[in-house]
């Protein structure tokens, strides 16, 4: 096997990535400079050594506290909870949110052997009783597993001082209601928002 | 910037990734293993100094002469002549053709500044004038510029011994004549084959 095929090969195990799409990237990577191939090599190689989690919020970063928890302008007094880090890479890009994070790690998942101690469940309730948090926003994904979790946390906080609050579920912005599935529209229903 | 945010940046430079899935394979990486993350950085940056085109067909190799030129068991009477490397990795895929290759490294452009002398075409013409070879495949892309090329290779082939053909053009196997476009469904009806 070349290094071309086993480019190919481990490329192809990336998600989102396939044979062809492995292929592509791999002649492309072929034709490109070597400074950009050892750049990029370079940043894969050193990547889980350089980057570890927020000791605050868990995001991942390069330092001891990551740039939204170091942020002073940020809203100190509002936590949104998701998921993973990629989520916050998502809620960033809006610039519709201006309060700190907190990254489960995970969701509930007994199927899974997930458990409240493998996420980061017991940081969030100790950091949202810390005085100056008004709010905990749950942002974990419309799932079962999303929503199972967010009702444990919910109900974990149940006797804390802050507000709990979930993302709106609705019709996505753009969306055709043809083309809407059943639980999507029927949370719409339930949650219709006055206009007068 | 963070590395994690250099190898999202880079990865999107890729083609066929844009900056959600460069975050996409980027997360994944921060959860892989590490060993799966070196052995992906040593293939990126020991790519191109370790694939070199072959002597005798230009197809992207390790060795001086590519696998499919080195393999006794092909045609060696069969030339199929592709624009690119990738070409034939597509090619090999079908497992329907048993010949050998001859990467042209490109197309006649003369827009780009392309002309016969920055294609491996002398090399070819050498390749089909040698005693043996039967036929020439013309197998660039049904593009203006894959077709130019085709009928300048043809022309400059008019003296050899050998035949030179061109891959079908017509309607892909299942596809739909409603999708089909007008100079596909011109070319389908100028090449139909008889059925009786």
């Amino acid at each position: 096997m070349t290094v071309l095929d086993r480019l190919i090969r481990d490329l192809a195990r990336l998600p989102g990535l396939g044979k062809k799409s492995a292929a592509r990237i791999a002649y492309h990577l072929l034709a490109a400079d070597q400074a950009f191939c050892d750049n990029l090599a370079d940043e894969v190689a050193q990547l889980k050594s350089r980057i570890r989690p927020c000791t605050v919020c868990h995001n991942y970063c390069e330092a001891e506290i990551c740039p939204v928890c170091a942020d002073p302008s940020r809203d100190q007094g509002l936590i949104c909870v998701v998921e993973q880090s990629q989520d916050i890479f998502t809620m960033e890009a809006t610039g519709e949110y201006k309060g700190l994070y907190h990254v489960l790690r995970g969701v509930l998942s007994p199927l899974d052997s997930v458990g409240p101690e493998q996420l980061t469940i017991a940081e969030l309730i100790e950091r949202a009783g810390k005085p100056g948090v008004r709010e905990v926003i749950i942002a974990t994904n419309p799932t079962l597993e999303g929503d199972t979790t967010g009702l444990y946390i919910t109900k974990l906080l149940s006797g804390a001082s802050c507000r709990v609050s979930r993302l709106a579920l609705g019709l996505p912005v753009g969306g055709d209601l043809e083309y809407t599935d059943k639980l999507t529209l029927a949370r719409s229903f339930r949650n219709r928002t006055s206009l007068s």
